[in-house]
């Protein structure tokens, strides 16, 4: 089977990483001019005859990258199967698409408005009360298309900076921690959940993400199971779908947003769970049994940005385990990841602490349940 | 760091599988005109600018198959580190040396004798009492080049089946199991030991790995530990080492032969073991810390030789991970392995059993605790 990928970077190289082993081969489109994935066959897209090459390669598509042409996505589906579907993109990459979802399926969400001028923006930020995030509706990313508004005078500003024709406006939520549940549906629509994880972001970029939460009530992961199942039937999707929601302090779940791919907050799966996200999402784009999606023991992803740090001693962590991306360092630059694994949470929060130390850009690892 | 491989096998795919997240690339260099790899740049060696190409893309040197040319491993020591060096091949490529080895160090091996003709080999098989096998002293692989004597007057039509002019004559050995250990060396001495596996082999094929072994004495792992590190010292040997033996009725350990890289008998540390062969032999031929070799939980590794069975199916099994080397179809050949985990050896055995009724030519499997 070979799988064609739309996208190029550290997700693709970890989908090829886990399909080698299936017999999978990879042929890479790269719609961004710096492809990084440094394995299979990378093809550059910057005219019609290279998606005829590519499409003459591959048995069906996937991608790690939802910042697509829309218009691209449908006309390969008309030629391959593709999976998830373009739906899926279309609708992801739109706030007000997604939220709208969101809505339909009962999801609860932050407060939120749309608004299409400064002035509109400046009577969000009121209604919905300051502090409010103000993210333009298309191709965020990462952080980047976004403002937070202390106050509604600041709307001009914001704007401004965003410079989008649509925005979405929402209210801060006071939220106790930051959470993501990933599940995969098949092709015969079912459904396998991992455990969710607490992630925690600095300046919109994901540090940390742990897995299992030892102080995870079960009625919440059922609630967010329920959630992700709800938008998994709805897009009839196959493969892999990660969801970010805020956790209050009363314990309820509001939906921030969806990602129609592997995630950086699954990349704890590749070591801790029985099957990673990366092989699951194959498994299932292949109508291949969906593996099982437990976890082993406590584990924890420390995201390498900016510099690489020291890789021998981080490899001299007990049962740590490196993933770089090959990649040149730059600033906010992602360029691997570690997983550590524990039996316990405590021992696990050691690791975590000694492992960034040896990040030279590490924020301190403050997980919620340590409060308590 | 580019990592230079002699030899293009599923052995050399699988290190460049636990290389990719160490920032490795891979370029192969393959002797035998059969590549298999299918993964880094492959490279056909015929004449010498194609060694001259290979050394000018790769930072150091190791291999997969240990047939190679000495001379050629020589020749490239002059030009780039090679981890293990070429001395362990050497020796691993002539039986005679190796148990000479064996012998000097005080490792114990079945009563064995020389012999370079008909009438030795028949005056052997009286002297160490038939049966006995009779092996070429270099070239054998996998049951090739040997025969079974079942009368001294077998001698003449065994001399010419196998056809060398010299042979080691070895005494049958009643045996209770066939194990191996493997361990690794790092650059600075530093020594990390697997535990044990007991190996299922069918026509000098191994078909089934399982480790640790439920009924292994502390002090049996011990000495097997206490041979290889003797091998691994006095070779000043970088890298992962494979020792195969017999374990006798009385418990003792006899050395069957060694093997200077990652072994079949290996593969189920892939997920078995916190960190896989695959992964401690790239470590330490970069002189980064080893990684732990625990075991996670009870693994067998299952061949799948010859024909591929119903990867749908084994993927079904609960905690199975299906490892394929994306190679044709062919009577004998390796073409992937299952690892299978369970939290007891009873749950085990009942997936290995169920494993293997998925697989058209998988024998029984049989382990000798199982008797116990």
């Amino acid at each position: 089977m070979n799988i064609g990928v739309l996208g190029a970077g550290q997700l693709g190289r970890m989908l090829a990483l886990a399909g080698y082993p299936l017999a999978n081969r990879f042929t890479f489109l790269d719609t961004t001019g710096h492809p990084s994935a440094g394995i299979g066959d990378v093809m550059v897209y910057t005219d019609q005859h290279h998606l005829d090459d590519f499409l003459d390669k591959v048995d069906l598509v996937t991608y790690e990258f939802e910042h697509l042409p829309v218009a691209l996505v449908q006309a390969i589906e008309e030629l391959r199967p593709v999976y998830p579907s373009s739906e899926a993109i279309r609708i992801c990459q739109n706030r007000a698409q997604e939220k709208a979802l969101f809505d339909r399926l009962g999801i609860p969400t932050p407060a939120y408005r749309l608004v299409q001028s400064a002035e509109e923006l400046e009577a969000a930020t009121r209604e919905l009360g300051a502090p409010v995030v103000a993210k333009s509706v298309t191709e965020g990313y990462d952080g980047k298309g976004q403002a937070v508004l202390r106050d509604p005078a600041e709307a001009v500003d914001a704007w401004r900076s965003i410079n989008h024709p649509q925005l979405v406006v929402e209210a801060f939520v006071d939220f106790v921690r930051e959470v993501s549940i990933i599940a995969v549906r098949g092709r015969e629509g079912d459904v396998a959940f991992y455990p969710m994880a607490e992630n925690l972001h600095v300046d919109g970029i994901l540090r940390y993400s742990l897995a299992p939460m030892p102080d995870l009530d079960e009625t919440v992961q059922q609630t967010a199971d329920g959630y992700i199942r709800a938008l998994l039937d709805e897009l009839d999707y196959v493969g892999v779908l990660t969801l970010e929601l805020f956790q209050t302090r009363d314990g309820q779940l509001l939906a921030n947003e969806m990602a129609p791919r592997v995630h950086n907050s699954g990349h704890w799966t590749m070591d801790g769970a029985v099957t990673s996200q990366f092989e699951n999402h194959l498994r299932a784009i292949q109508g291949l049994p969906l593996g099982d999606t437990s976890a082993r023991m406590p584990t924890c992803m420390v995201n390498v940005i900016g510099q690489e740090g020291d890789a021998a001693a981080i490899l001299a962590i007990e049962d740590a385990h490196l993933h770089r991306y090959d990649k040149s360092e730059r600033p906010g630059r992602k360029l691997a990841h570690v997983n550590l694994l524990a039996p316990t949470h405590a021992e696990l929060l050691e690791k975590v602490h000694a492992c960034a130390c040896l990040l030279p850009e590490a924020p301190e690892p403050r997980f919620s349940f340590e409060d308590s």
